[in-house]
């Protein structure tokens, strides 16, 4: 584990966490690991009974398991959401590393911006004029706040990041590094001579709270109006979020998928990996557009679609099975045509 | 609207479009927005005849309206091209946020750099020995400029863009940010004993007049001589752009777009998100690639091609079409061959 | 070419490489082009007796010829590897740029980090505590590193790269400009209201000897244990490696893929460009992944896979060539169906 721990007792955990601990309460957890990496110090967990043989053979110290499930004598925590409490466990025992609070002496703070005295401004940071950082909010090294920024509180934007001007981020957002926020929008008309002229770009993006982004996202600002990102999304690495989409509430996003300007993602929409969407589609509340779909219709709220073009989530396993069997179809095809005297039997195809 | 507006009264800005005016030209505009979200200060614009229902709901102060369009008393400008003159109207009104001209204390210029003394060197900028920076060029927060890097005048380099050594930039190109160009092509041979050996890349890239790039594209350095992006073509965000590739004047390239080694973009042609180019191939002049196309061998100048494998527009609609259809043309030809005594009628096959 | 060469006489280059010389051996080579692009003090190779008629034409002042081929009286090198010797000739001739050693006065380096005399750590760095940097390793401007990065000796680190912490990385290592190390992995649990709350990550990044990553990549950190990148693997630009992904030796991945969390790519594998991998899936030793694959399942050691669902490369192949005859095979059936009175012959279809 590369991040320093803050060890507690089993019993400590028990209480943070409201659940019953077993065996040894007074054991000492120092880290934390998967059940077969983990050592003797570790906290581990078992996801469900059945996984019991795989504990039994772990040189974890303590286990979180399922309420009902034997601990075997090892010191545990029972849980009725084992990952969940896993997780948590893990947020209380490896917290992370954060800068100290203060505004960096290499940092570059425009006179004209305000930054809370709780939040961390780090070395190379440049905040621009009319930037405000709310309470405890930290950008580490390298962030850049053009003009016009605004930043609510208990944010943390990782170095290399950068939100172009007006952008207005809520609390608890999460940035990784070099996520580029407010990036012009890729817009073009003809001119009178054919040539590509600029469409101005002098909408904004604004990202709710408790947004995440991945590490270099690009999220550009609305030609007119604004982008959004709105409550609890989480949006992975590399994607590409055009001028003017909205990104309902908890809907999640995976990586490398790329939403054409206008996309309208509905509240806790699943959009996996490597998704395309032509501009102006909305994707309903509580749909799942599978990896690597092309859309290029709306999705209707609470379906399920895969494929490209896309298809109904039934009908492209079935699509897609046929497909292998493409060449064999067309064997039988020609010899049904032969049988019909449809074609002579010395008839050749270069579909081998 | 997040950026500060110059207002303007009708009058002048008919002026400034070459366009006549229409009811109240003494109305000063201080905004710009769509037809449904403007306010009555705002300039907004009726794109076709048939939106002119939705501009009588709207609230926008003034409008850009089709010539032969009554604006029904409103202040108006009439336009043969209103989307065109509007971005005009928004370029005018909403100019955009520049900073100073001059070198900021905190960034770093070799003394063996050449900077106008109209650019602008923005706070944590590195220009390295041998490069110039040409009048009224900006550079944003953290742009890093290795060395020999020559960029010309009215260009906009966006905060944490990175010009490698040797990266040749014409005039009035905007990068968004964070652009890597001049990165080290993909390129290993296999040594004797069977190991990737680095194909030493010291080609360079030349990026000519009235380029854009978006946010976090990548194009890297050629192994010999260069990789060139024409006069006036705009590349959108998370594209990869390949060794020694060439793409063409006013072409287009839509996001996250990768182009292999050597691949040529002709004149004017328009490749749309998501595409794969294999290497070597060639992109005829004005042809369109369509979203999420495999690209495997040359595009003829003036074609449609889209799918993967490519195929022609036409082709690849019916295609398309017959793929839904798959698990029927299955059921069919089961059908056929139990008819025909090719099969028993209690056969079954695992594509339901 | 962009960069400043270093001449050397054809008999030192000869030596340098371990090969014959021919012709006039004081020949002094003062840079490196393809054959169509050399001029009289350029070397250039011939890469296979076939291309002797190209040589022929070309300007080139020397050349590096297979064995065997007359280099027709021109300053020559005689290889069992012209590419090879080609490629090693341009390191030695075009030496590439490198600063000098040393910690700038405007970069950031912790009290805490330890970093080697003969290492160069440029302009707008950011070494955090208990960062090592060792012999000869170079870190270009503005790279950021997170506490308790190790990097070993020998390393290029590109501009605005970010490691975050805990990151390992080994010998002779080269990460292209804007690389993301060690971002959090894309990781949420529902809670017991249904609302998404993140998996920490406190894994780590190991990157290990000579291993290259391209612009732009992202490799997040592990939930827990690693993410791990072998010996000598090389990975393009823009590709996305989730956390706990583990890249085999001398494996090769290529641009704009995205591998889900805990893939396994076997040694000397060969994942091409464009590629998604759903999680947890393990390509074998020396596998072939084709350009746009969407890998679902395992591929075994040894394979070659392509499309999308995965097909094994022949049946391929013959499916993709048969995906452009399916609105014909639709046509045939139909004929065979009104040839046995399955459908009358005036249907109608909408497939065309």
């Amino acid at each position: 584990m590369a991040l320093a721990s803050k060890p507690i007792r089993v019993e400590d955990l028990a209480t943070h966490l409201g659940r019953e601990g077993a065996g040894d309460r007074d054991f000492l957890i120092s880290g934390v690991a998967a059940l077969e990496n983990a050592g003797a110090g570790d906290l581990s967990f078992v996801r469900s009974p059945n996984l019991i043989d795989a504990a039994s053979r772990s040189h974890a110290g303590a286990l979180i398991v399922p309420e009902g499930v034997d601990p075997g004598g090892r010191p545990a925590i029972l849980s009725p959401h084992p990952a969940l409490d896993f997780a948590r466990a893990v947020a209380r025992i490896v917290p992370g590393w954060r800068p100290a609070p203060g505004v960096h002496p290499e940092a570059v703070v425009d006179p004209g911006a305000e930054v809370d005295a709780s939040a961390s401004i780090s070395a190379g940071c440049v905040v621009g004029p009319g930037c405000s950082v709310a309470a405890r909010t930290v950008l580490h090294p390298r962030v850049v706040l053009y003009p016009g920024v605004v930043i609510g509180s208990d944010c943390e934007i990782h170095a290399g990041t950068v939100l172009r001007e007006g952008t207005e981020v809520g609390e608890r957002v999460v940035l990784q590094p070099g996520v580029v926020v407010g990036g012009d929008g890729f817009g073009y008309i003809r001119d009178e001579d054919g040539r590509s002229e600029k469409v101005p770009h002098v909408g904004r993006v604004v990202i709710e709270d408790d947004v995440e982004v991945g590490a270099n996202t690009t999220i550009d600002r609305a030609a007119l109006f604004e982008t959004r990102i709105r409550r609890g999304a989480k949006i992975d690495n590399l994607v590409q979020i055009a001028h003017n989409c909205d990104i309902g509430e908890h809907a999640v996003v995976a990586a490398q998928t790329g939403l054409s300007g206008s996309t309208v993602i509905g509240k806790a929409a699943m959009v996996m990996g490597q998704v395309g969407s032509a501009g102006h589609l909305r994707v309903g509340d509580g749909a799942f557009v599978g990896t690597r779909t092309g859309l290029h219709r709306d999705v209707p709220a609470g379906s399920r679609v895969w494929g490209s073009p896309q298809m109904e989530e039934r009908l492209w396993h079935r699509s897609s099975a046929a497909l292998r069997r493409l060449p064999e179809v067309l064997r039988r095809v020609r010899a049904l045509e032969r049988k019909l005297g449809l074609r002579r039997g010395s008839d050749s195809e270069d579909d081998g």
